[in-house]
């Protein structure tokens, strides 16, 4: 049986070493993953430690065939992010890891993997090093990226072990890769409200986002009666009011994390209102019913123009059903907590099991439930029966999978 | 009679030597004064130049009595500002001064005053040499004063001849003072609607000016369920939704001219929205209740909390209605164009004007049409004609005050 106290306890520790501190492609990242290696050797000499092209960790124990079962996740944390985010899945699988190589020879291969740079924070790009190894990050989109200060990606990481040339190359360790599985912590309150400690996944929001410029015409605050202005903020309230309304009626999710006036002077109706809108739902006709319906309330509104450019497109994902229903089965029964087995939920950030399930790979997640939904955040919390919950339903998982 | 086409070559002579760049305290502007000084005393001897404690130019031609009209305005300018606002009254005075000067001696002296610093571009304080000669301006207020670069406003306005120590001591030329009037452009478009060239204003619209901060709770944009959110930005939009739909339907105004999201992620619902609310009406009890319905309606949100911090307020300005009659008397019947007398219409924008009214000297203003109500811009610009009417009508309005 694993140890999921020992696997809190190295959370623990971690956080305590490099907490909040873990940003991809720098030292306390890279010492870390140092340190992983090192206790992953630790385990026995039946794991293999390795590197792939794209600076993805990978440790790996030989099974009686090389069909692989890999469970992987990410160490790498936003600035002054939680204890869990990510780094519960890799010291989970390294956790199942041992249990698994304590035991006798199991039939398919295990591989745990840590890939590098999840949070796409230093280059805006998230899933880069899964990204990478699945073939979906081209070299001509890594010579677009470049840091805040103007160095380029490719630099970067190619000190930490990533190959830039190797892009476009799939790599050859996920060819044998017959099921992926993921322990996260939700980054959300939906396992919290309905007293879960933990869930399967059944896939990831599909995700719409673009940045709308209004123009309206600038005038004095004194002057111009309200109905006869073209106020671009007030077509701005609007647009978001009608949208959020029509999002939360068909289920979908609707955020602007930015707007702005411009110029932004406090006796002026601004010329412009510009927001970054992100819209997200787990059916695509649903997902570009709402993307065309922000358009139609945009060219509704005569007296103020509009332009829309889109920054990111993703459909939905579909996790593998049939790992999917393992999962939540695995969910059942911990000897922790006398979870309800919950149905599957959906994710709305996307991880790097995305990546795998959009490149083939059948894959699945479980969440553990994230108190008060808070992350990316040092408040980021899990009571801690809810991570043992997690931790032993990913062996459960596991090793469902080593003997299919 | 007044030769209106030599002011409105003025006008453009002056627009083509310092146009956009007459910013109070600064070269150009000091070097226009001194025009304005010399053209003033090449009409006659029997205008006295002067200058009041603090740097407002005072251009008078004594009458029988002291009893003194006083016609105002400003020939500082916002940067990059048009060729008319402000700039036209004093022309447009100094016009008055050269027609009255070559007639008999007036029963009632006539003082033309450039007001110094209208605009209040330098130290955010607009109004500052008007509301320094009634004794509204404070030591205590130009303390706290400063340009952008940290200078304090006392030391760059002292270089120009404005004593600070003078300050809270009325201007004595005031004193006499029975009428003051000012031509300006209108900033808006109400005259160019109603096919207006010029009109007598009743008098300046009451302000309220906040900022407010909701405050709402952080997330991932892909979490949480619409209904369980707490968006600031949401609330935001349903606000200002709700609050200018309430100020258009009782004839007020409201403006957000500033709106920003703490922290500005794009896949985060933000923290807080700050937003800066401009809301003006020209009857008082209106106004009172238009700010009481923004509490009510910040206060209304459970989920999402609010501060609100008063920035300035402003009751509504009456003009003197003996003299506003008079005002819209002298716009009947002018020689260049057979413009409808139209009801007095109310001023958005503070004037000069407003801090002699609130001072209790008897003022009325007139407004020429601004096409497009646009102004603050170098696009501004009025009809030549309509100049020429709003000049006139300045004119037979003073004529009218000299003989009263």
């Amino acid at each position: 049986m694993i140890d999921a106290g020992a696997v809190i306890g190295r959370l623990r520790e971690t956080d305590a070493r490099s907490g909040g501190r873990r940003e991809a492609w720098t030292e306390p990242w890279a010492a870390e993953r140092e340190r992983l290696d090192a206790q992953a050797r630790a385990g026995g000499g039946a794991v293999f430690v390795q590197r792939d092209s794209f600076a993805n960790a990978w440790y790996v124990l030989p099974g009686e065939t090389e069909e692989t079962v890999l469970v992987g996740s990410h160490c790498d944390c936003v600035p002054g992010g939680g204890w869990l985010d990510g780094i519960l899945g890799v010291h989970a699988g390294l956790g199942v890891l041992a249990a698994i190589a304590a035991g006798p020879t199991p039939r398919r291969t295990l591989a745990i993997v840590d890939w590098a740079d999840e949070e796409g924070t230093r280059f805006g790009r998230s899933l880069l090093g899964s990204s990478a190894a699945t073939g979906a990050l081209t070299a001509a989109e890594l010579d677009g990226l470049a840091a805040a200060d103007g160095t380029p990606a490719a630099a970067i990481v190619s000190a930490y072990g990533f190959a830039p040339s190797a892009l476009g190359h799939p790599e050859p360790r996920l060819r044998p890769v017959v099921a992926a599985v993921e322990l996260h912590i939700e980054q959300g309150g939906t396992l919290e409200r309905q007293g879960q400690a933990v869930a399967a996944v059944a896939g990831c929001l599909g995700v719409r986002r673009s940045r709308i410029t209004l123009h309206g015409v600038a005038g004095h605050a004194g002057s111009t009666p309200m109905g006869l202005r073209a106020d671009p903020v007030r077509a701005g309230a609007a647009f978001i009011g009608e949208l959020f309304a029509d999002a939360q009626e068909h289920g979908g999710l609707a955020t602007v994390g930015r707007i702005e006036a411009q110029p932004a002077i406090t006796t002026a109706v601004p010329a412009r209102c510009v927001l970054d809108l992100d819209l997200r739902h787990e059916v695509l006709g649903e997902l570009q019913a709402l993307d065309a319906r922000a358009d139609r309330l945009l060219a509704r509104d005569r007296a103020v123009g509009s332009e829309r450019a889109a920054l990111y497109a993703q459909d939905p994902i579909e996790f593998d059903p049939a790992l999917v229903a393992a999962a939540t089965a695995a969910t059942a029964g911990t000897a922790a907590i006398a979870a309800p087995v919950g149905e599957p939920i959906r994710s709305g950030p996307l991880h790097d099991s995305a990546a795998l399930a959009q490149a083939g790979i059948p894959t699945a997640m479980l969440f553990t439930s994230s108190s008060g939904g808070v992350s990316h955040s040092r408040d980021e919390d899990t009571p801690e029966r809810h991570l043992v919950a997690g931790i032993e339903a990913l062996y459960r998982l596991v090793r469902t999978l080593l003997r299919d």
